[in-house]
């Protein structure tokens, strides 16, 4: 896998030029000044070209005979007591298939012997530590890092694998969490026992910090702190995933406490599971991701409408940016080695400056082999609300009684994660979504 | 609580001096190029004079009038949508018991007010950040550092009873493994149990990375992959804790996971237990942790020697470093808001230049209100026993044929927390340790 990764960067520069790329990988990195370290995890773009997830290591590609060259740290005895064992050459060789192996301070050297004349870098920093080395090397820090996401962009089918599993145990977690949610639990307990099926199946790395919220905490878009009760009559939204290999998986479900949707909560959650479904069948190749965004935010305008918490024709409330008020966020997002994966606004491509699209992650045609995420979701947050009532124009679309009753209602928000292939899509997630499939599942 | 320890810092300087303290709280930490947020965790100096867990803080203590400035973020409206709500400043007056609460650029503003002749600082960043905004400062890097270092090394009660409750939550959670454990097991499923019990009681923070090794994996200190099979034969080593509000736990244990001892794991881990227990007992004021790890080291010698591992008189033995060979980490360290806590080396004490020792991490006396773990250990590390065995004057005391029948045994660790007491000691941690207790636990 990759070596078709280097072979797909390779493809991308002139085939009779002398250049070089260097990467760095990660360090191990520490909480300030003390000795914390965090769990190591390797820069996506090292890991996306060499496999190599161990700190101090660097790659030099020869552009000219496309050569691997892979360094390693030199480790001495003391390694091998706290650590214990110092990996052979043998090893390194058979593990990882570079062409040419090194110790981490031969990069000069092989420099040297390579004579590129430009050295591709992936920023300022690993530039000058080049320079630092022979201040004769010409370094480009503009085109490694467009080029590697366009490799990135668009996933090989090694790497659709990875993103399957990282995402058939995301399926079971958040579906054991359903099981046994109960209302009077702690955020913090349904986080343990969401945490606990991802270790038992070897991912122990976050693709990013989880949130889970209950009642009004489900309107907190970047809730983290998990330690609120749950109570009877909440619904609870859990929006969290791990990685399996470096690949992320991402996915939001949302769903009363006590396993039964109320009127409201169910018609809240109709429009945003509409809007979700509707979208996942519109994807396809040539299809632009800010088309999707606007066609979910209608949708889910028509549920509240419906419902009469807003009022207005359709364009009207459309053209005035009234979705936004209650889908402030972006509807999705690319998804790979990270979480917001590169890639979402190419060279040239701008982010769109109008309330409630701003945000939105990616903006391009969809194209086979890209991963994105679907989450629309309709909040109600105070803060977005109540400057809305006291505006002339917006309070002519909102009916004020009604929304004020929600404002502890908190949020709703269903996210799936969605490949791109040649004549539609794949789906990724198979958790419960459907009202009669949830209310099916919670407690049992 | 925060209280208290501002005043024990007030305490330390001069009373009639017009000096300032300046302490800037810890940011949100990202993983490198990425968006991945690090859950939040407080600069443990900052979290220790404040109570302040949230990112973008800073503080100035009056050292003339003992004045507590609060400095807190300005957020706007767009803050909260992502994060929910903006607190108020009433609510940060209440929940912090500032004299004083400002926002972060108001710093300036409040140093020329104060006017002091000196600025006290962590370290030159911070300095440098202060001279940035006014050259006419002066700071001093010199003396914050150990000022809040004496004061954090003997813990208040409050403190106490923090670390009571991380280790209450450690001592279940290392209960439950031993209890759920079965041969076959994957290190990351025992990783999974663990952290759950965790999370459960709310302790979301790890305190470090946690080691979860089997079989030969137990010599490795370091070990953090958890990713191997623990088999039947195997012993396990478990050594992890979680914060409560900062306050570290560390607990090891190490047992079968058949939950059977055999003669040879009974007899080596009978040689640890008898050193924990041994030095727990010496514990009190006054006495110098140097002197309890060589205590520590000399019993384990006589165990592997009874056991015929070893062989020579006892004053060789530990003449000639051996036990550097089994032992080859320091007997515990003070624990705290960091797990390796601050004051290990006063000014003036270095570390000992000797096999064995070299790595302790606090050489001093004992005071009432210090925490300290213990935490002897007995590794079978082939990188350190082949060259052992090969050297003339340290083969003389190894039974080659028997030490190399062990070089896949692994090893064991075990740890307790450990509060000096005015009259002795008070043991934090109560997982099953002895052989008949573990015996009983496992599968129960």
């Amino acid at each position: 896998m990759y070596q078709k990764h280097r072979q797909k960067l390779f493809s991308l520069f002139d085939d009779n030029q002398k250049g070089a790329v260097f990467i760095q990988g990660a360090e191990i990195s520490y909480r300030f000044n003390t000795d914390y370290e965090y769990p190591f995890r390797q820069e996506s773009n090292f890991w996306y070209l060499t496999g190599v997830n161990e700190p101090e290591c660097a790659l030099i590609l020869d552009l000219k005979n496309e050569d691997y060259h892979l360094f390693i740290p030199k480790r001495d005895a003391s390694y091998a007591v706290w650590h214990g064992y110092v990996n052979s050459r043998e090893w390194y060789m058979d593990t990882y298939k570079p062409d040419h192996l090194h110790y981490i301070n031969d990069i000069l050297t092989v420099l040297n012997e390579i004579g590129p004349d430009k050295v591709y870098c992936l920023n300022e920093e690993q530039a000058e530590f080049l320079e630092g080395l022979n201040k004769k090397l010409e370094t480009d820090t503009e085109s490694l890092e467009d080029a590697l996401t366009y490799c990135r962009v668009l996933k090989t089918e090694g790497e659709l694998d990875l993103m399957r599993e990282a995402a058939r145990v995301n399926n079971l977690a958040h579906l054991t969490v359903m099981r046994q949610i109960r209302p009077g639990m702690m955020e913090y307990e349904l986080k343990g026992i969401f945490t606990k099926v991802q270790h038992e199946n070897g991912l122990l790395q976050d693709a990013y910090n989880g949130i889970f919220a209950g009642g009004k905490n489900s309107a907190i878009l970047h809730y983290v702190e998990n330690n609120s009760r749950v109570n009877d009559g909440d619904m609870f939204l859990l929006d969290a995933g791990h990685e399996c290999k470096g690949y992320a998986s991402d996915i939001t479900r949302t769903y009363p406490a006590n396993g039964k949707f109320t009127k409201a909560q169910a018609s809240v959650y109709q429009a945003v599971l509409d809007a979700l479904n509707t979208v996942i069948e519109m994807v396809e190749p040539g299809v632009k991701m800010e088309d999707l965004h606007m066609h979910a935010a209608r949708i889910m305008m028509e549920g509240l409408k419906s419902e009469g918490l807003i009022t207005g024709s359709m364009d009207d409330i459309m053209e005035n940016n009234i979705f936004a008020l209650f889908f402030p966020h972006g509807l999705g997002h690319f998804l790979g080695l990270d979480t917001h994966d590169v890639g979402g606004y190419p060279k040239g491509v701008e982010r769109i400056d109008r309330p409630g699209i701003q945000f939105l992650r990616a903006r391009r045609e969809l194209q086979p082999g890209m991963v994105i995420t679907v989450e629309p979701g309709i909040y109600f947050v105070p803060a977005l609300l109540e400057p809305a009532l006291k505006d002339e124009k917006q309070s002519e679309f909102l009916i004020a009684s009604r929304l004020r009753e929600l404002f502890d209602f908190g949020g709703i928000r269903i996210e799936d994660d969605i490949v791109v292939t040649d004549d539609g899509y794949e789906n990724l997630t198979n958790v419960p979504k459907e009202i009669s499939d949830i209310e099916r599942t919670i407690g049992r």
